[in-house]
């Protein structure tokens, strides 16, 4: 299996998404990345490898890009200048059939437009969709998208990324009519955006020939517990939740700790309970959702976050991976036409 | 002191309702409660109040009204035909001088039309924004508005939050020159929706004059790192935030919880750390944080959950008593005209 990488756009360089795919090579036989960026910058990370990790490189393929897009870039700049970043190189290897599956951590608004015309889109789909499975309760996951690709969507998008989340739920975890909501202010339908109000409706009208069941409007609480299997929202509203649970869910963890840390008898309690906090910690830990889909293009795209470290970078690339697996677009697309 | 409580419109009736103004009165010498609503359900309750709290019952006077407002009525219906509601009765109450402050855990967008024309704005401001403090690391809080009283709101709007969240968090929390940020999709000037960049460019352009440090856009995780004061975003994206955020501590404490009890070692800290968790369920216990201010208003009005219970209607109650102490309205609108 091999995957395009697109190495720059991070936070901190491509220290940390170097040592994350190195890390993902080592763990996986059979699998080959390359990587866009410059040449120079990518040799001296890998010749910096760690030991154990220094064995990649015989599967880490370099494919020299001097030019990278900026976190400021707009997406008309992408379109009209960009051909030449290591970004659109990545995704132009992807639509020539080079590698299977691409990821990157860069700017987001470039990185949707650049997949959006180098791969095309699945039929109906008229722009992609950011999307993670969140954990829920009992073990369960919610879909929530749009987690960033699209702002002030209107109504027909809000439809789509419905579709979308629909058919990712059934293929990817065997759901068979899955439970999907609008996210809005409030559980009745006087209530919302316009846009919402408007895919509410939309969606109400053709309820019964939908492929999945239409729920109505969920609240910002519905996502973690359980019951829905897509949440839809404008990338707006989506990203600001997403970010905020991850936020929350690192100071929870802190003052947990610090509960235990400062109390006489919570010091006996923090000992015996280091362990299962350490892999409390963990599972929320958020570079672990990192990765997060593209959908609705005619190719695997995995974006992760700019801040990610070496282990989410990890990630992100074992979900690239997965999805080809899966076999994603092709199912989504065959799903999509069924649906038509 | 006196305040103005509508019993309708909760999610399970006045019951719970009666009981938190009940607690309060109990606890606060001198406060009188006048309940709003049917003056049979009213008394039939009162007359069922646990023995600790019937001792309220003096304190406790009931102004009968027959209508409510449904939980599906729209703000134009509670401005064309609303007047004769137990929430329009309350704000009227308040508006001729009656009682210091109002609570209302009913329809939203019904209250606060209400609101609007019962008492009034603060010169400046054209919309009230529900606001609440949220809490961030370090013992520090975050003033986030608007939690759904708007949505679709424009620039303009945005600007006027930002005035008036900042003005609570120098009144109320004493912070000599508030830090407030819009929140948005990314910290890069050229992401985000049309409205929240307007008033990026708004704000940016009279940045001298303003009475507080505009630092430009947040993301949702910012809102619980401890380092902004006020973070304003449109009603959409504060309740989807707001409500989330709810849920996934909801989750998590549940989490650590369940963590314990399944694990060896885990079994005995449970049984240690049972008063620190208890101790920390409560303090993000949701209802805790139920009342949000109605800022903005030639008054004080605050909004509890449609679904809270008698220990939140307490605490929303509690808010209202403490924005009567702070003399809120009055220090908004003198700090308020200071800035134009």
């Amino acid at each position: 299996m091999r995957l395009a990488i697109d190495v720059m756009g991070g936070d901190q360089g491509p220290h940390a998404l170097i040592e994350g795919a190195a890390r993902a090579v080592i763990e996986t036989p059979g699998l080959e990345l390359i990587l866009f960026g410059p040449h120079q910058q990518i040799s001296a990370e890998l010749s910096r490898l760690p030991r154990p990790l220094a064995a990649a490189t015989s599967r880490l393929l370099v494919r020299d890009v001097a030019h990278s897009v900026a976190a400021t870039a707009t997406a008309a700049w992408a379109l009209r200048r960009g051909q030449s970043t290591s970004m659109a190189q990545m995704l132009r290897c992807l639509a020539q059939g080079d590698a299977l599956a691409g990821v990157s951590v860069g700017n987001t608004a470039a990185l949707v437009a650049l997949a959006r015309r180098e791969l095309g889109m699945l039929a109906g789909m008229s722009r992609p969709a950011i999307s993670t499975a969140i954990p829920a309760r009992g073990g369960r996951r919610c879909y929530l998208l749009d987690l960033g690709a699209n702002v002030d969507s209107p109504a027909s998008r809000l439809v789509e990324f419905a579709l979308i989340g629909a058919a990712m739920a059934e293929q990817v975890d065997g759901i068979a009519r899955p439970g999907v909501a609008l996210l809005n202010v409030g559980a009745e339908s006087t209530k919302g955006s316009a846009s919402v109000r408007e895919a509410d409706r939309l969606l109400r009208e053709s309820a019964d020939s939908l492929p999945f069941a239409y729920l109505g409007y969920a609240e910002g609480g519905d996502i973690f517990q359980g019951e829905l299997d897509v949440i839809v929202c404008d990338g707006f509203a989506g990203n600001a939740v997403l970010k905020a649970s991850e936020g929350l869910a690192g100071m929870l963890v802190e003052r947990v700790q610090l509960a235990f840390a400062s109390r006489p008898r919570g010091r006996l309690a923090s000992w015996i309970a280091k362990p299962v906090l350490k892999h409390l910690k963990q599972e929320l830990d958020p570079v672990r959702y990192n990765g997060a889909s593209l959908l609705g293009l005619q190719g695997i795209v995995v974006k992760s976050h700019g801040g990610t470290r070496a282990d989410g970078f990890y990630y992100a690339i074992r979900r690239a991976m997965q999805e080809v697996e899966h076999n994603l677009p092709e199912r989504l697309a065959k799903r999509w036409s069924f649906n038509e």
